[in-house]
């Protein structure tokens, strides 16, 4: 298991966008229970099987198992609770760290979410000034969310 | 992903049970939804995650990933759905076919089932005398139906 400790942001506008260049992210859901999540992605021509525990804080279990791509997009088109989502991930370092910043599409288009990892609850790093308001602990931002009440919706 | 095709059947008397030994089995679900099962199982010293899709008929998808024996007990000791099912399996071989008989515990003692793997839906084969009626279609008797309703409460 690793300790997954994660803080997500807000952007002001679209300036993260010409930091870095996008990949298209598909990921569904075998469970999207929070207690036991179990998410299936694609990342290029990577895929993952991930199991998650409840979050505690910004902090939240997390086991990773790296899965044959076919398996994955059978899983995808076939086996996950409806609709997949499907996302653009931005890689941008800013300082030494780096942000991840997903551009959502279908029933989320519109969203655009950034993502610190950390080691700690309490590190301290410096945030881009295209960095907005903090999200961390609104469930509604919260990806197993975004499958049952989309950002179209909102 | 393979093809898991499989009859399962009731036990007339514990003839059965002097035919093999017992191993302890301990499997629990990070989803029990029959649409897209995720089943953590650990057996002696092996642990497996399995992702299982909707049975259509005796035919269900099923693909296996060995996982490491720690993650598996942390998941069925505290992230996997409540109560954990805890089995004695007896493999039995009859006329060159392997039967799987399972001796259920905790809150399904008293419920015994024999499986048979198939080639295909109509192959034929042999049944020993103290095999009983078929319950392939049954669904209480499905490892994921018995985790809500279990035996003690029929």
């Amino acid at each position: 298991m690793s300790v997954e400790i994660e803080r997500k942001f807000l952007v002001v506008d679209d300036r993260w966008k010409s930091l870095g260049s996008g990949a298209l992210l598909r990921q569904g859901y075998l469970s999207s229970n929070a207690d036991r999540i179990v998410r299936v992605r694609i990342e290029g021509e990577d895929a993952m099987l991930t199991v998650k525990g409840r979050s505690v804080g910004a902090t939240r279990g997390e086991w990773e198992y790296p899965i044959p791509l076919a398996d994955a997009a059978q899983f995808l088109d076939s086996l996950c609770e409806r609709p997949i989502i499907e996302k653009k991930r931005y890689r941008i370092v800013f300082e030494g760290m780096t942000w991840e910043v997903d551009e959502f599409m279908g029933d989320n288009a519109g969203l655009v979410v950034a993502e610190i990892e950390l080691e700690s609850e309490d590190q301290a790093f410096a945030k881009p000034d295209w960095i907005g308001v903090e999200v961390t602990h609104d469930a509604r931002y919260f990806n197993s969310s975004l499958l049952k009440h989309p950002y179209s919706t909102w």
